[in-house]
């Protein structure tokens, strides 16, 4: 009971386990819901908050609000003070300006370095979802302590179930891993950026592939050690980061922020990293990319319709209807995406939600105030 | 050009023509543009103005606004007086109660009729859509000069373009026939309520039937006659009512106009009269029936969409879209209705748009405050 309490208060023993949410994203796969000023983070799709206090709420118990970190840019920063208001003011993490995850999580890292280089890690993106959270949350703190006692970075690779062309994946072997409380650890082989159709089918068949989820962990110190051994550039920032940030020189701070090639995390270091260590995250994880996969994840009514608002379908199938406060009529119509948002109404056939991305194309030149 | 100023002003040697909008209608076809408080008559589907300013701009030149007459419950004559600010204020009849057309266009003759029993009145509903105007204007004076001459009812009946089940047919022959101004104009055999389908096919093979435009034209003194000798009921009404307007005891007006039976005219008057005469009226008539019915006479784009607003069609074809000031996105889709308007968005399969009407019947238990 003792020892209950004390892992509800966020304690595990040696381990010092911090969350930092990416929630610098301005995606607009769900355009016309997401716009340039209200990116998917921040949008309720699917529970009645938005997936970044989701994404914070799935670590209530686990780690406490004082180690969660969050880390935008700072308009983004204003919405998510309000969103997340039990979170230490210091704790919202202020980049200069938004240049990818390598430079946002080498500061987040720098800050909880100052704090306890023997902290972990955890980077979270902020609009995932994650249907088994308990399950998420027993593998995210062994993962902790493998980061914490192997001082290397753990990441959590995602069973596929179709061959997909639009995640990154990660190549392991079962020859290669080991075991903690049951849970197998792979040693990572190599990545593959977005593969071919045909490529994609292979790695499915293979079983030596998983997705690439986005969410890592590392020790600070052990983060620092890799960025010295594999990516001197960058570690030439970091050991000018840390007198900056300790003495709270903010022009130099952002000064060095820029300094740093404006990669995504994944490409800038932990593809070049020898020895990463990969779990398979078989949580339930959805990163949300579209319309479509949003659809799998809500719950239908008996004729496959998928609406949190009024609905009245008649001969209607297999649609997803976001028409906030508003009533919708289907009529006769079936695997349709309706979004009525604002300025802007989407009707998307379901299996073309990919074409959204075309669609915001043409809008940034035909109509940039529609994003 | 004497003669040519004579006829812009509306005078047509001895004969006095006046016209009678119908503008009291509360259909739901156009759903969820047309509500309860905004009914068809007010939307401007077709072009800028509404259709009841169409209906009203298709007599200009040709009869003069102190010549035209609104009939309308009192909260929709307040619309109709912005939307036609030409009509003289006494020009704008107001219906105690909505009672369909026969109670109506009886005040509205009787008004006429205390003016000049021999004007000729042409009942015209507000809410049709004619594409021919030049033919429909020199049709509709050469009706009004057969009515005036003959005190016959004149009817346009519309060669039909398909066995609809959606209209009353009229049945004529072409034995029986007479000519003006090598215009023909049938004696009217009989009228015919909505035929079932094989029915319908039969009427439209035998080249004998039209469809009732509920256009209809009739010399004041002649609609009297044609009461007393075919409906004495409402011709008991008729002669209560001439005092009670002539004295303007409004009262009286009220209670007499409650005494007639709410029906149409057709079926109150007209199909019991012998000797109507019907001219075919091949001016391009649409009762606009349904969203369908517009999409056949709005201009479509190369993809064949039709939209008045701002629509960004990706692999999309053969839609409406009604989404006033607001963009659409359409996205793989094709032969769909998408009405988007205020509280509601409709989202419709063209060929389904009859189910309109079932969806309005739900509303009324499930939602009546959409309609």
């Amino acid at each position: 009971m003792a020892r209950k309490r004390k892992n509800e208060s966020g304690a595990h023993g040696n381990l010092d386990l911090r969350a930092v949410i990416l929630a610098g994203g301005s995606g607009t796969r769900f355009w016309p819901l997401s716009r340039k000023k209200r990116p998917k983070q921040f949008l309720s799709v699917i529970s009645k908050s938005s997936l970044v206090e989701d994404t914070a709420g799935r670590l209530k118990g686990l780690i406490p609000p004082s180690k969660i970190y969050t880390i935008a840019v700072a308009s983004q920063t204003r919405v998510l003070k309000k969103l997340l208001p039990v979170l230490p003011e210091k704790n919202f993490l202020v980049e200069p300006e938004a240049r990818n995850t390598a430079p946002s999580l080498v500061l987040a890292t720098a800050v909880i370095y100052l704090k306890n280089p023997e902290a972990v890690v955890v980077a979270l993106p902020a609009d995932h979802f994650i249907e088994e959270v308990e399950e998420f949350r027993r593998k995210l703190l062994l993962a902790a302590r493998i980061a914490h006692a192997s001082r290397k970075i753990v990441l959590f690779g995602i069973p596929p179930d179709s061959p997909s062309t639009a995640y990154g994946y990660i190549h392991v072997s079962s020859r290669d891993r080991e075991e903690l409380d049951g849970e197998k650890f792979y040693r990572v082989r190599g990545f593959r950026e977005k593969p071919d159709l045909s490529t994609a089918l292979e790695f499915v068949q293979s079983g030596e592939y998983y997705w690439n989820s986005g969410i890592f962990l590392w020790r600070a110190d052990a983060f620092a050690e890799h960025l010295r051994d594999f990516v001197p550039e960058i570690f030439s920032a970091w050991i000018k980061l840390l007198p900056a940030l300790r003495n709270n020189e903010r022009r130099e701070v952002r000064r060095i922020f820029q300094e740093i090639p404006a990669l995504s995390i994944d490409y800038a270091l932990i593809e070049k990293v020898h020895g990463a260590l990969m779990n398979p995250g078989d949580f339930g994880w959805s990163d949300l990319g579209s319309w479509g996969a949003l659809y799998e994840y809500l719950p239908a009514d008996e004729s496959c319709n998928v609406s949190r608002d009024r609905l009245i379908p008649i001969d209607a199938r297999n649609c997803l209807v976001f028409n906030p406060g508003k009533l919708t009529a289907l009529v006769g119509v079936e695997d349709l995406i309706v979004v009525n948002a604002g300025d802007a109404l989407l009707i998307c056939r379901r299996d073309q939600d990919q074409k959204v991305r075309e669609l915001v194309e043409r809008l940034k030149k035909e109509g940039p105030d529609y994003l």
